[in-house]
């Protein structure tokens, strides 16, 4: 199988993107994963543009990567200055093995942008590039908007890259900048300059017409083997070209060689550790890796699927590390249901009113805010507790929530509750660093003296939507809860007019859910029986 | 140019995806705006597979729409039934012009799902479309998993549209159900449909491989005429082919006809106004049609994209209704934001002192959560706020809420507000539906008598992040409130570890913006000025 290689540039022009920022800690921590993914690049940052990116470099020394090539990236030095200017010495100044240098292919921003000669463009791009061979780096060179430049001037466009290559550029990089090129413009440039030009050529696309991963594809059918992408395509406006969907398309469709199968395994857990080191909600609809890209809905895709896999199914969701799973929701019928329960081992089968009656309610409560399609452990509990012999393991009777704010600049929050265990009531009291942590630590307190068990029980992530938004402050808010235990984590769903109860059922039903959880690894040993509440 | 017929299957694909979910009202107002789209047809449902799509086709004879053709989706008749059976004879009796029938064309679903003999399927083909036919419809026909079924038996897939054709079909929509694909197959096998079946010929992808729109536009070079797809990819598992990308690529890039311009410059509204009736967040990084589509963040591009719009732009944003952003983040320069306030009338060419400032303000902001890309209107109260001669029209200085929940089943929340106006002091208290309701409503009370114009403010979106997950509910948390008061929507941001003082910080810059916009209001009466304030 030919080799195609991946160069990651997250930390980069991932960044780019509106509302992705990474602390260097961030960085560092992904770059250590991309790294154990078997990447073969990881661009760092742009040293000297900004305090962030130099001290990136200055602590990656400490990261012994044992696959990846950590590379700095930057531009060729500026319009009529020395060899090298601060730019290019920043650049050295990283220390990495390998550099990238990004230069000028298209006219408009050589005369526009740069305000600079065709002739200073080339000679830039020669002198930047012989620098760092010099200084004993393997060069990257990133032709920006090449094939814009290319439509405009094709001569020229091929002129800044021979330039590159006879300077001692290893790896000649194609940019569609701006995102605007078409799939098959592209695979026909790309190979004008395999033909042309020859050597070693990559690809970097941007997702502004929706063909980012088309458009790398084709590159690489044409003879680019190094392709330039981010982790779930973050990235300036529209995204970079997303790796997480470029690498299993070459590899288990196309017949390249990207990374190790066992390391595609690991592709889901890659995708959603970095959307967590970002602090982005992961994106569900994300093709492979998404947590809805082998979720069916549909009561007769349901049934098909259930019959056999590939019937809707265009891969096997493990190669990727990613799972089915069978959605929940008004539009759901019996099957759905059935094979849920069965999924977490309560079998329904003999109890047609009783699934009857689940339907019904979760018709209501869908109709009330809830939304059980994210938030499966709240639907398990609805099937629990419907089941004969299930008695809840506490009860909450009342609560006070007092948030205060006078002179001092502190703001108060407290919350007093009454809480039910068997026959026993506990009534205590905690405040808080906001109303929903004074009552979540309250019920804790009240809680720990019989269930230690919630010690272990987090709250990962809490996100609130307002359902119907033409109320106002009025409306009804869904609160959704991610809890984790050290083991898996597990969602719930509260919804309410009023923030602080919705808060209190999603945070009941985690608990809850938390002390389930408990039991059953109590009880049994095996594996298996636990990673079946990961979800 | 050669014309491109678009159908939409919003409601009835699109409703597949997780997390999507119309009423019958919902789904009445999306194909009246589809319909002053000028798109050639509307998928409304299935009739007779659930109530809500049943009562949609009764109520949508009102609904006299002036391009589009409304219709019908559902399957072939069953294996061995008689023609009607119950799932064609509620099809009819919806009443459209058109009907699309969806039929198998891969063996595996023959002989595992279906569970009969090919020859039987070809006659369920044959019969249904000869029903509809005979009962004075269009039929459409749907070639479900069309192209795994040509790579499986070409000659059978091939047989199945024949059949379908023969009877009556005046189209065939070539499927890729899966959504597994790769772009050169599809436009090889779609030329091949082309070359030996002829006639009109459609294309329906679906993105699980992030290749539903270059397969769609690849399937129109190879000769497809109808496009099918869904407004922002919605559907099932990771989405339909999106049609907000594929028109403008068709239409602006390729030169095929789809819409009228100047229905193309409402294409960001059609996407916005279909995930706000979805009551989905709208993704900013659609392209196109995002809010990110034309947003520069890094200085380098600001600084290039000021001197030619087309340096970081693939197409010019307002061909599609949309509009450049630049943003600001901790990564800002000096010029974003000299650039930003020059928007809102600002201008800071004079202050370096306090542009530097800004620039700190910010950073620290941000590092404690805020996050101003989202809230452009909390960073001009921070720009405003640093102007000499700003004085705020209103101080909260204290408060008390409360959330209370006894035997009874309400919960109540009650706030107690001390604000000042200038030397004036109100105290007053209201109750609300929720603690952040009963916040806002006495402070509306407080401050209506000396601003009746915030009687027009609403809020109209409100959500809350926890923003670093590993300290559960003692984690700080973000809240962005938008807000509308009729002439256009503003977004402001609050932060803290207590989600009250978080919604009360976003809330009263939403207060304080909406002042500033009513004196604008009042002070201008040229429209330009108003939208000035539109974001």
């Amino acid at each position: 199988m030919e080799r195609v290689l991946i160069y990651d540039t997250t930390l980069r022009d991932g960044t780019q993107g509106e509302g992705v920022s990474l602390s260097v800690e961030d960085k560092l921590k992904i770059a250590r994963r991309l790294d154990e993914m078997g990447f073969a690049y990881i661009e760092g940052g742009w040293p000297g543009s900004n305090p962030k990116d130099s001290e990136f470099f200055q602590r990656a020394g400490n990261l012994k990567l044992s696959h990846a090539k950590l590379t700095a990236f930057g531009s060729t030095r500026r319009p009529n200055s020395p060899t090298p200017d601060s730019t290019l010495q920043a650049i050295l100044d990283a220390g990495t093995s390998t550099v990238t240098i990004f230069g000028k292919s298209w006219r408009l921003h050589v005369d526009k942008v740069l305000q600079t000669t065709l002739d200073e463009n080339l000679r830039m791009i020669a002198d930047s590039v012989r620098f760092f061979r010099e200084s004993g780096r393997e060069v990257i060179y990133d032709a920006e908007h090449f094939f814009d430049g290319y439509k405009d001037d094709p001569d020229y466009a091929l002129a800044t890259l021979r330039t590159a290559r006879e300077a001692g550029a290893e790896w000649l990089v194609l940019c569609d900048t701006n995102g605007g090129g078409l799939t098959d413009d592209v695979a026909a440039i790309v190979a004008r300059v395999v033909q042309t030009i020859g050597g070693k050529i990559g690809i970097h696309t941007h997702n502004d017409s929706e063909l980012a991963v088309a458009n790398t594809l084709a590159a690489v059918k044409a003879g680019a083997r190094q392709v330039q992408g981010t982790i779930n395509g973050y990235g300036e406006r529209t995204g970079n070209a997303n790796l997480c969907s470029i690498i299993p398309n070459l590899q288990i469709k196309m017949g390249y060689s990207c990374l190790a199968a066992s390391d595609m395994r690991h592709l889901t857990e890659l995708s959603r550790y970095v959307a967590e080191v970002a602090n982005l909600a992961h994106d569900s609809k994300l093709p492979f890796v998404g947590a809805s890209s082998f979720a069916h809905k549909a009561g007769m895709h349901v049934n098909a699927v259930l019959k056999v896999t590939e019937s809707f199914e265009h891969i096997a969701p493990d190669t990727v590390g990613n799972r089915r799973r069978i959605l929940i929701s008004e539009l759901s019928g019996r099957s759905n249901i059935l094979y849920k329960a069965q999924q977490f081992g309560v079998d329904l089968n003999s109890q047609a009113a009783e699934v009857r009656s689940l339907v019904d309610t979760i018709k209501r409560l869908e109709s009330e805010g809830f939304q059980f399609e994210g938030a499966e452990a709240s639907f398990e509990l609805l099937v629990r507790r419907a089941q004969p012999g299930y008695s809840p393991p506490f009860q909450l009777t009342d609560m006070l929530v007092i948030v205060e704010k006078r002179a001092a600049p502190e703001v108060l929050a407290e919350a007093t509750v009454k809480v039910k265990v068997g026959a026993d009531v506990f009534h205590t009291a905690a405040d808080g660093d906001g109303p929903v942590n004074a009552l979540d630590t309250a019920v804790r307190k009240a809680l720990l003296g019989f269930y230690p068990e919630l010690s272990d029980v987090q709250l990962v992530d809490y996100k609130v939507r307002v359902i119907d938004g033409n109320d106002g402050t009025a409306a009804a808010v869904r609160v959704m809860i991610e809890s984790s235990d050290g083991h898996g984590t597990w969602s719930t769903v509260g919804s309410s007019v009023n923030i602080i109860e919705a808060s209190w059922l999603a945070l009941a039903d985690s608990l809850e859910y938390g002390l389930l959880r408990a039991g059953e690894r109590r009880s049994v040993s095996s594996a298996a029986e636990v990673t079946k509440y990961e979800r």
